[in-house]
């Protein structure tokens, strides 16, 4: 098993997973790297350098095979399986994370929710009742989950975070914004939008006109 | 202007600047690389390398005086003032946004939500309401907006992406599943869960016992 993989060409594998699968449901055949990258804004040599990592794809001058490139994709990422999720937190985020179209196709499917809030608890939302927080551990003994969506207010992340991880959760997609402390062996990917944009601030700010601040 | 500096180096900078900000409220006054970076997974190395391309903070051995180097990013970033935005889309995912509490503190103010449902136009929430997007572009000429955010359902988040940059808008904050196409002026940030959960897998993948696909 490949593991000297950097992090950046694995969050890359996904975005080339997506392009292939919308060229595919075009019928296209072949896609050569410079295609691929002009419609990812990505250079072809990175793209080329990224899938070297796990083996020869195509052949020079000829292109990508879409479809066995796909198929491949999936494989490493571990796509071509379902994946199960918790989601803690029913706020208005979190009813938006459930009502989210985006996950169960992709083979991600949300087996629970949970709050603390015993006014949210019973509550039906789409193929969910709403349990309380109390309840994850025991939820989560009876059943295997790979991954917990954390959708909690800030304040009390931490320790949601504390106690999925406690009962073998892997992987958290973490919501909340903080700096989410994790053993090792566990994965998290954060969805912060305040992040983003204070990313993008910094190239906006040189657009302005001079003098101004 | 420094323009030189990698995506990847600008992307860190928020981060570096929310752990100051937490080591600032918390009343310290110096924080090494070393400390810094193991709160942030991120080696000591790569912090002073970030921060070399901005000018020289901090003195060997005696680490970073917090407030001073906050600063010094809140004014690399253009953090030191307030920033406008739009919202288009106010289904679920819209809802969430506009209650979201962390843009306002953080100087990202949204002015306007726009949609095309008529059902929800006129509707207030919390301190909008609800416009037409047949609007968006009278009110792009009358008020000054730096920044787009996208949460309307993917078949038609490329058309409103249009429109905000033919209305002059030039940054894009894209909660829709698409890879959006700009020109080379305008940027846009991705809120993208499945892309996040797809490389989480990957190493998800490694964990399972073997045998098992």
């Amino acid at each position: 098993m490949p593991i000297e993989i950097p992090d950046v060409v694995i969050d890359r594998l996904p975005v080339y997973a997506r392009a292939l699968a919308a060229l595919d449901r075009n019928g296209r055949e072949v896609v050569s790297s410079q295609e691929l990258g002009a419609q990812l804004g990505v250079t072809p040599a990175q793209i080329r350098k990224d899938l070297s990592y796990f083996g020869r794809f195509g052949k020079q001058g000829r292109g990508y095979n879409v479809k066995r490139l796909l198929e491949e994709l999936h494989q490493i990422l571990g796509l071509d399986r379902e994946w199960t999720m918790v989601l803690v937190g029913v706020g208005q985020l979190g009813r938006a994370i459930i009502a989210y179209g985006g996950f169960a196709p992709q083979g991600f499917r949300i087996l629970g929710a949970f709050d603390a809030d015993s006014s949210v608890v019973g509550e039906q939302i789409d193929h969910l009742r709403v349990q309380h927080v109390d309840e994850l551990r025991s939820v989560l003994r009876a059943t295997h989950v790979d991954i917990g969506i954390v959708a909690t207010p800030a304040p009390v992340a931490q320790a949601v975070i504390d106690a999925l991880v406690g009962a073998g959760v892997k992987a958290i997609l973490n919501y909340a914004p903080i700096a989410a402390h994790v053993p090792r062996d566990v994965h998290v990917k954060d969805i912060d939008p305040v992040l983003a944009l204070q990313s993008m601030t910094y190239y906006l700010k040189g657009e302005l006109p001079a003098g101004s601040k």
